[in-house]
């Protein structure tokens, strides 16, 4: 039985996690989902690491909310650094999906970014855990969550 | 009996931690707490490293003040990074309650920002330590510190 | 017999590793080749650190690739400082493959730079590996990757 | 007796540590201070870990300059960050006493800020030392190092 | 008898090595310099790292060379901050001798700059190992390399 744990935030204007969890469940049937909420973005890395390892999860998934200002921006490499250092010490795989409010101009679109990239993302975390064969058959194939897929280049 | 740590500087122009401490006793009136000041925000992570293991607290909460220049800028980027790594080494929740300068045009709107953002932090602290299910509940709903709640979005 | 891991992912439009691959191959006919590809550059340095301590690879090569964004830029930092990161913990050389989109206007040219920089990198590592003599013949000489040379400055 | 390590540069154009030494003397006059110079910045970390080990230091100085570039921006970051990681690994207070170029037009007022900066620093260094009930005295009441003090804000 | 360790790239449009070689034997007739060569500024750190343990170096230095784009600069951020957790980890000095393309307009003048602060540094790290006296008595005196002295600030 696989376990994924995951965090989210009540200053996302979107519950991502409810898509995700949707998505992983329809995959992964069996699979048992631990979910926690914290404030923020900087909040996250600590409550997902403590998570990991007291439920001891096979892998994780994080959803982050954004602003626009430049405080905004440095507060969202702090916390993607640290995701990268929870993930690097735990040696598992903790996707991120974070929506950030400069890639939309109106609420509908970032409304169908964040739902669509968190479910996306939630088949991904299956495709790591149960079919990595699909995700090589995929390499450089210009695939996007939040967006229609770029595609590949070829000449 | 749960015990608070708390750091603050002598840089920051409103009295924050006075405010969060009010909060805190009025949710947790067991609650210890220990405080310290230092003079800027680069001296608040080693302060409150040294001071969570000495004294064993159960939480943290430090109280940043951020000015308008890149210099400032780039300190707190460096700042905000060593509070992650500060969490992720204790595993334990520090928040962080920081006022940009160039979050407002008047010091009364400073002023507004600061304490309302440190009592509501001081309120999601609680909630981190006795009341998780309340946060899950606020997944997703735009709740905000220092300003009005952005709210949902739905469609 | 040496082995190398490779990881890239589905968010590329162009399909380095493949040419990389031929490359190896080409040098050295006994290496092994192990491959993954993970959704995006956030996700390979756990990927990539998990492969080459379960494979024991001697060297890794990753492909990423980047968006024009400054969302795409802060990503960028993050994923290249986690990638230092594995390199400095496993003493081993990882070699990073990057294109930015913004490095060329048209897709032609971002495929002709993919391509060319993934097969000069594949004959760095070859380099690296069992030629350091040849790359210190070539030190100070302006070579560049997905670029032609700048050559030497000589006066 | 309470020993102060510290670390100044070459680079640097105003002799701060005198200054600072003069006043931690002043304060405390059975003090030890320990004193090495580097060429830069990015130098005085691994030089202050090495000292405060060696010399067993209660707690140290160090002074930065920083110039007007890009370039020196990030080398800014770089050295703060790492003077974060000093702190955290010896759970010591260092306090960083830096100088940037854009902070005045002329050169008497970079004099000026500097001597000030240093000798209000080494002020806190004590108070952090001997007399934290002093700091706490003071927090959120706008205390500057370099220029005049801003006040607390109060409504 | 004195050790040490040298990385440089094939990235660098100087022999930059080479003249710091020529000074460190100058100074330190007795000296065993042990060299390698990268790719470029990425594939540093991982290597400065296995040779400076490998050949128990007392002392390394290492020469990057940067470009002019953004991604040039978000990649020296990343290198500096490597070099730093190296130096961190080992406790020895290495010195950066980093060239930036936007430091000069004219090849003639780049080619000054790396030459002249190849030389010069080569000179610090002899003052870093033999003389820290010399080191100190230039403290705050406005010292540069690639450039002519600032010299100190006087009033």
């Amino acid at each position: 039985m696989v376990k994924i744990c995951i965090v989210d935030t009540t200053f996302a204007r979107v519950d991502m996690a409810r898509h995700a969890i949707d998505v992983l469940l329809n995959l992964m049937p069996g699979a048992r989902i631990v979910r926690r909420t914290v404030p923020g973005i900087k909040d996250i890395p600590v409550e997902i690491k403590r998570l990991m390892k007291k439920e001891d999860c096979d892998a994780g998934m994080v959803f982050g909310w954004v602003g626009r200002t430049l405080n905004d921006k440095i507060s969202y490499g702090v916390y993607s650094l640290a995701m990268q250092l929870v993930q690097l010490e735990l040696e598992k795989h903790i996707i991120d999906v974070t929506v950030h409010e400069d890639e939309a101009e109106s609420e509908e679109e970032l409304y169908r970014i964040a739902v669509d990239r968190a479910r996306k993302h939630a088949e991904n975390l299956y495709l790591l855990l149960y079919r990595p064969d699909v995700l090589t058959e995929r390499a450089g194939t210009g695939r996007r969550q939040g967006y229609p897929d770029a595609g590949p280049i070829t000449w």
